[in-house]
């Protein structure tokens, strides 16, 4: 799977299961909404520095979001 | 410990522990030797694409390269 793809799969999943807003984690992270959901879509090929900002702002660590989904 | 740091070192162990060169990893993965030597110095903010690409030149995980040593 796409880098990009996995890593927004596994950020929106993240953000759902905690029950966060994508406007919550734009704020929390200092990114926009419109990057948040571009992000959820695939749409971004963000650093390792701001893939570290973007967990931390879901209080996860970046290994949560590169973790390959064993179902898919 | 910053990312860019943490991932030069786990580049470095990974690689040295597989007996690769950075010429030879430069080689295997389109990037410049200046490049990868940088990367070890933690001078760069890969993207998660370049990471990807950089892990699977070592035959690495791009996990493995996000891993935080225990020891430090």
């Amino acid at each position: 799977m796409d880098m990009r793809r996995l890593i927004g799969q596994n950020f929106a999943r993240i953000r759902q299961a905690r029950g966060l807003t994508q406007e919550q984690v734009a704020e929390r992270s200092g990114f926009s909404q419109q990057y948040i959901s571009g992000l959820e879509r695939g749409h971004r090929n963000p650093t390792v520095v701001t893939l570290f900002e973007l967990a931390q702002a879901l209080g996860a660590s970046p290994l949560d979001l590169l973790q390959q989904d064993p179902n898919r």
